[in-house]
């Protein structure tokens, strides 16, 4: 089993909050990782990785910490990226993988591709896990937060094949399942399948009124989870991949105005076939993970 | 205890599917019903509903199902509900309660109101147990799908303080948090807190496309779960609330509209603050429902 896994001698965690800190925890459990290094900002947020086991030492120096590893991961928020990445560039052995964890791709892989010009021994293989919650932070971290999740690969053009498989395994040695798509196919399915979805819970919620809230039940509840998130976490996804999800959003909103017309104008034959072609994408969209995670797991 | 909850010697149940036969399940169960009448339309869904212990005894005779009871609960959906209300009118024993579960009220209240108008003896308390799933008919009915629930009752006019009180301590005997409100009032609330976050899950997979389906994670799946619904019923409670639900669609797509505007024009201060309120607000939503439900518990 172990030789199915890459394994690195030393792990650089740029940002280690709830994605970097359960990455590390995992890594380091299942000793893909024999060391991981926190690299943060703030010695308390670092304290607190160290306290759950996230990373094995800590340091506020980028330069330092990124100085002896052979995997770099870029974890803290996109808006960061421009004034990291030169100083990654800067400070890498040479031959390490560079990778980052962002949620949009487009954007982020120039604004790195671009720090690393200089550096053609730097493989950079841009991923993104989609896994999370609206918990946020080092304490928020789990073991298993990445157990059937997928994590999209995009190819950057500085890595060779050896490195993304490098990568790849090295991501379904933590459970996921790894997806390739190029960074442009990456923006515009994310914002259609994370973003939106996550900014229709954010409306779902701030259209209501105080007396709605008394009686919502748990399926409300349950369904704008996610609104909880973050704001600045998700100001910085729809800055990074504003495009594509202001696009998807003009075709979601258009969705629900075709319903609005057909009850409008009392259409319901028309909305039963709107209903019932939702319902046939829902089912098929359960019945593709199932098989997904069936497969996943032989 | 048993002096807590209402109790009826038979109560009739027109169209035991997912709630009608949960009802009689937890009616049964907690010897708040005597007996229980399962009135359907086809004998092969009643034997369904006798096989899983909802119902006492089956016949597709509503004059007959409903001659004896003292409590007659319409359970079908909405739209059969002109039909059937003038033969329950006719065939109700002196004195019975007449109740409805229907998820709009407005216009099922005029309906079932109109057809007993020459009934003053029979009082109607119209209700909305706000539970349910994806799944429906009587094989899907369980003992506690009423527990830690909301059940609306809204005033119809024809009941008598004594009555709501009787329909309000047998859904507090199923574990429901009961709410009083006006008809108006509950339909412009559902919309909001219901309706339209149903349509919102159906427009959310409808607009997906076949490659975003392979890498949608375990969060879309199950915030979208609503959409695998019947489209029949939700045509039913689309046309029974249709101008609450218009005017909510309406008001839902102007609060994503907004957002949109901020992401093209890049006003992400805006935008911040759009979803820190939502976050507030959604904080907000989990807080009064934790002491609600605390406050049940007591």
């Amino acid at each position: 089993m172990a030789e199915e896994h890459a394994c690195f001698e030393n792990v650089a965690i740029v940002g280690p909050g709830l994605i970097g800190a359960s990455m590390g925890m995992a890594l380091l459990d299942r000793r893909t990782a024999g060391h991981v290094t926190g690299i943060g900002r703030r010695q308390s947020s670092l304290d607190k990785a160290l306290q759950v086991g996230a990373i094995s030492s800590a340091t506020l120096d980028i330069e330092e910490g990124v100085s002896e590893a052979d995997l770099i991961v870029l974890a803290t928020p996109v808006g960061s990226f421009a004034a990291l990445a030169p100083r990654i560039a800067a400070a890498a052995p040479q031959g390490a993988i560079i990778s980052d964890v962002a949620s949009s791709k487009a954007g982020v892989i120039e604004t790195i591709s671009g720090a690393l010009s200089d550096r053609a021994d730097l493989a950079y293989v841009p991923t993104h896990p989609m896994a999370g919650g609206e918990q946020s932070g080092p304490l928020a971290a789990s073991l298993d937060l990445f157990e059937d999740s997928i994590c999209i690969i995009t190819r950057a053009g500085t890595a060779g094949d050896e490195q993304v498989s490098i990568v790849s395994r090295m991501w379904e040695g933590l459970d996921a399942r790894v997806v390739t798509m190029s960074p442009a196919e990456h923006d515009r399915t994310v914002a259609r399948i994370s973003h939106v979805p996550h900014l229709a819970a954010s409306a779902l919620v701030a259209f209501l009124q105080e007396s709605d809230m008394g009686v919502c039940g748990k399926g409300l509840v349950d369904t704008t989870r996610v609104a909880s998130g973050s704001p600045d976490m998700w100001v910085d996804i729809c800055t990074s991949n504003a495009d594509e999800i202001a696009r998807a959003l003009s075709e979601f909103t258009a969705a629900l105005e075709q319903m609005q017309g057909q009850i409008e104008r009392g259409e319901f034959d028309d909305l039963r076939i709107t209903l019932a072609l939702a319902k046939k994408q829902r089912d098929r969209l359960l019945e593709l993970r199932e098989s997904a995670a069936g497969g996943g797991r032989q």
